[in-house]
């Protein structure tokens, strides 16, 4: 079903995206380009605020940015006939191939956004060389989710042209802002995979090899991304130090205390300041300070202690100082454990697929954070199954790496496996 | 007037009380000798809650502690006719000689209590050589209040041997608790020193020596001596980490950020955790932790804002850790200035003493703080003159050593030399 | 075998160890009843530098200590025939009975060190009702060792009488100082478990039932225990407060940052600072300071780990403050797994032991350390086999707290079940 | 004098200098019109490392920031007579007039360097008003050194036109980097004091009102302006927390430890920590961070206290993280108490003055520092007298602000008082 044609249009596509990475609730053209293909496909879409509960949505750009990455998208190739859709910013898309036969509610999930890293502008980097690298100076496709988007638009196409084959429903989520775990809780809550007997997550590399399909990665960390805010008063330190509130101060303190967190005996927990910013000149008691931390817990019980906690040491922290603070959760993922079932039958389809070599059934090793775990969640709860699989591929560099990137090939395991498992979960056709 | 038999006394009184050391708000057999001896000399004495405002006394031991001493006083020696009196610790004694006659209220004060330091028990250790040492293990007189008593009693016998020679009144305060600052402010807020034309405040040594008499010490900082409990919750270490709250982690936060309460453009400040003691086990969460602290200030503004400080860091730090916190004021002292006139006179009458080989006008070279301070503020505010004079010694060692002693012949200069101020003073006896 | 008279003597061997207790190195009366009766029953021992290694003792008692506790212990009751060898407090020892015929070399270890808490003096608590509270007050059996002991000497009494069934060597270990896993180390290394085929360290209680038997119990967590002096300069906080060198804020600052380390991906971690105690006067800059901390690790590169970065922070924190720092471990113990087959023979014969309601082969539960493990540890890489095993029992109050009492009749089943192991793995005799 | 067209040429002078600020070291525009407006009067000048010792400069830019702003010089205005001797922005400019008559050495010193402020745009900014606003955005003259150039060519204009009735010599001292106190060390340290008589250092405004002249600002502290970076090891926080080196953690340790620097009994002291900035990712360890800081005190054994307690603590925070760290001196000044006789001397003609209405003599108040100090201590301990002298000026908003401007007309004032010094103190032309 894979053939050559398909193959160089799935390069062809994630060498433009690539090209055009969109950083998280501004991937206005890539979802423009998405949802015209969905539609010309047969599926019917939901976007914007439709599949995203704007309440939910977390660490969105401010309005200026928006409106202004808006411009940058029509300018460089957004498709006219959706990219109004997304204009404000709410950039998730929901597609249905409904077969109109009665059958599962499957849902394949895919996600969009790109990260702010400059990408290598060095040789032996293979977009580079072969004239793909970024456009959008400072964002770039760090992470794979270009190939997540390609794959997701692969499987699309071979479900449109088999729907034939189908019976039910298979639905598509393209997701924006998977990168700081922003984005999925919206879309959980707008209720879009409510209803799914079926949930599939996909994603490429993350130490898996390449002929490798892991069907369970589990191990996914609970975790909350906060932005923190500490205003003081400035004051000259030489002439009246006592007359300032020591922003500064309060931010290293705060920053401290947060490592020293208790452990845990319910499991294991992280937590970070990952960058801490403060002050305006050096004769001056700085009246400002900004910290970006995260925490983690191996479930969300650990997490929502961690979070609990580093909201009382940052409070004391800026009291001590006599300072205001702002904390704003602008992240924020579940842990899930993928379902056994529906993991056996991915391994079952994917050990037929030309294009793989190897099938690992579980792994338990991540140590990461993915926030498709709230849509895993969802599904389990209301009684479906989910789970979270990764199609293996040689990187040139690890995630989030300037040189990061893939073996194309990698997309067509991952297609011609989704597309397995939508013909095994919604194959009778009758 | 000093004659040999009246120096042998002040000798026999001051080693008597260097044996008996009593800490501050316990001085009940000094106390009890002192009201007494005031008796039989003629003057009019008031006592305990009659010279102390009870809600103005700071850091006053135990009901427990101080039942205990006076059941320690009653076996040692205490004068059975008035240590009634100072039963519930109120050991503070106000003692008028009125002439009668129209004239000044003049008025001296010493005060009483010891230290809580374990006499040296070294064979050139004159108290210990010669027989005098504490039999009161753990307290000690290492600041000269024995000899403080003594120049008060014998100046009180000068006075009334020579109370034809006065006009107005002559009052002497013997005051508890000096030591940690404790004792002046219940003794002035309770009036003592009201209408009072002149206040003269007596210390000995302070590094001034021997022969040498200083008529006026400034340079006294204010200053808040400050008690803190921190309350959190114990947890086994190994096994529940999470479920305590930190004591120890609190008050070490305390400890470090109140040293970097800022500096004040208005004067010279100081801050200090003297004392830090926490927890109870190695594996244990530590549920309580106590701190010994104080802060100063060149003047009372600056104290103020270094107490306010410390308050706000002590609560902060407390929050951050989900503790529970008790500040407490256990002692407090203002900054004050002598005044010049008086200064001026206590040099003059020094000059004549016998016992005075060098007189100085002034010093500020104090880092120290006095609860004198307390009366002084107050007489000069009620617009009388105050003075804190020294009369020099050589010393052992250092004030608060343990092996700290005097030179014994500098209470008749101190004695010779108030006692001269006072026929200045109060002699115009028609 | 175990008969009425025997459990009588087991009750009341363990009440008279329970109304002496001895903490870790101190152990010499009890070391004394243990030795002279081993060699009544035929055993032969070795005890102190033969069997612990001195310089792998930590957290041993001062000279001092030594010799005043060692008075006691005559004065109390200690056997006269075999204390002089405890007087220096090397209280280990090793008990063989050899029956002469080929076949294993089967370890069975218990403990003997009392805690340094001050039993409950309530009428409720059984050992004060029935008159057999501590007479060692500060020390108390809170843990249950006296009844260790007491099933070790009810064992060798029973391999004694049975020594005809048996063949190979049977070695029984009494160790000192496990609390604060002191004591271990230097028995390993002395070499007391080579040869070892199998080991068994028995404990009663730790949350498992009366009537259950646990054969295998994981979990251990590695672990040091260290103190920590840090040696600044005083000064008067008010006079010269940049001539100290603080002490008091270099332990509160290596406080705070030991809470910090970071977490590990290798396993749990875990850190305490139990104690700290700094200051000796509240306008002193404190020149002293004492800090008892502990670390943990789910394995022993945590651990060390954890270990390394404790005393990376406590010097960089004397650094800081311009203060001397010293850094002793006192304790040590590694994690262990139980061997598998080992725990199964140990499960087989308890299900026939009367005493023996119910058998659990292994639980992970743990969360504290043991130094048993250093044996474990060292029979398992030289190819033998061992297991940790608990005797359930009802607990009046938890480990280590003051009301601390056990079911006797536990003795009963403890000593049953490890006899019947020693039949089994000992017991082919000819 | 100070005709109508010097007025206006002042003014424009102040203008053009106010339109093209230059930072610290890059003053290549500025210091070429000033060298060549020297030779034209008859200067004998010396410049760059001939007047500035290379290894005694401090916060040099690096030579990159160099060479862009000598281009953005040439570009704007710089002459190119004189413009390369500053290409390497060692930008110092020693002016002799040699009268060649005896007499006595007499040095003026004004600064020529700029701030890193963006000047205001509102309409109510006089600069911007009448289009003299910055050209060089991002940098502004907020501190009056343009008019501190144009006094002292002013200055000159007036030396040069009445040479015939000095005597001795005047040297006039155009320094660069006054501003973070980098400049005045290298360019005593040349010697260009060496020798001096009297050495009078200008600054306009400082709260001082227009009209008013004061002659001897006193109270400057000591002060040390330190660069800290800090380089550790990142690592994934999730994945991998316990292989990273904490740069953040280390900063944030720094900064608080260094507000805690005790109070010193010598004198007044300050500690500030005005910027900190940390880390790349909210979920990586951060490697990197970067602290501006500065200490004062009182006088120079103040200061050397506070800067070795600092790197103290701040190598100590390094170590606890195990993070390496970098300490750059890059400004630094000392205390300096004006010479009498030399202010009364200034004080006098300034008395003269049409331009001066009220004459101080001596004023205490500072709370900042400046290095002029370096050039008043080698003075004085030369043999010399030295003086810094302020001319009151009306202020729009204070020193430092985006808003601040001057009253022209105060230039006039200090080219009138300071030539009339010259006259009396090189005025004997025999």
């Amino acid at each position: 079903m894979l053939n050559e044609q398909l193959k160089a249009e799935l390069i062809d596509r994630r060498r433009d995206l690539h090209r055009h990475p969109e950083q998280g609730f501004l991937e206005m053209r890539t979802a423009s380009i998405v949802a015209s293909e969905l539609i010309r496909l047969g599926f019917e879409i939901r976007t914007g605020t439709d599949v995203m509960k704007p309440d939910a949505v977390m660490g969105k750009p401010s309005d200026e940015e928006t409106a202004a990455h808006f411009e940058w998208a029509k300018a460089n190739g957004a498709d006219p006939r959706t990219v109004d859709r997304f204009k404000e910013g709410y950039t998730g898309i929901v597609a249905d191939l409904k077969t109109g036969r009665p059958g599962s509610l499957t849902v394949f999930r895919v996600d969009m956004d790109a990260l702010p890293i400059t990408e290598s502008d060095s040789d032996d980097h293979v977009p580079r060389r072969e004239n793909f690298r970024s456009l959008n100076e400072g964002s770039m496709h760090a992470c794979g989710h270009d190939a997540h988007t390609t794959i997701g638009l692969g499987l699309a196409r071979l479900l449109s042209e088999n729907a034939g084959l189908l019976s039910g429903t298979v639905r598509l989520i393209f997701q924006p802002a998977e990168e700081g775990t922003r984005g999925a809780r919206s879309m959980a809550e707008a209720g879009v995979v409510d209803g799914a007997d079926f949930f599939i997550a996909t994603h490429v590399g993350t130490g898996v090899p390449h002929g490798t399909f892991l069907a369970a990665s589990n191990g996914f960390l609970a975790t909350s991304k906060i932005d923190v805010t500490f205003r003081g008063i400035a004051s000259h330190a030489g002439a009246k130090p006592e007359e300032g509130c020591n922003a500064l101060l309060a931010a290293a303190t705060a920053a401290v205390h947060l490592h020293a967190i208790p452990r845990h005996s319910g499991g294991s927990s992280r937590v970070n300041v990952g960058e801490l910013h403060a002050g305006s000149g050096r004769n001056v008691i700085a009246d400002r300070a900004e910290m970006k931390i995260e925490t983690r817990g191996q479930n969300a019980d650990v997490n929502a202690f961690m979070k609990a906690q580093a909201e009382r040491i940052i409070r004391g922290a800026a009291d001590m100082y006599g300072v205001d603070v702002e904390f704003r959760t602008v992240g924020e993922a579940v842990d899930c454990q993928c379902s056994e079932g529906l993991a056996r039958t991915l391994a079952e389809v994917a050990a037929d697929s030309a294009f793989v070599e190897t099938v690992v059934l579980e792994d338990n090793a991540s140590a990461g954070s993915e926030d498709a775990t709230y849509f895993m969640e969802r599904v389990i709860q209301n009684g479906g199954e989910a789970t979270y699989c990764i199609a293996g591929t040689d990187l040139a560099a690890g995630h989030h790496n300037e040189r990061f990137d893939i073996n194309e090939e990698t997309m067509f395991a991952a297609v011609d496996v989704l597309f397995r498992a939508a013909l095994r979960l919604n194959g009778d056709a009758g």
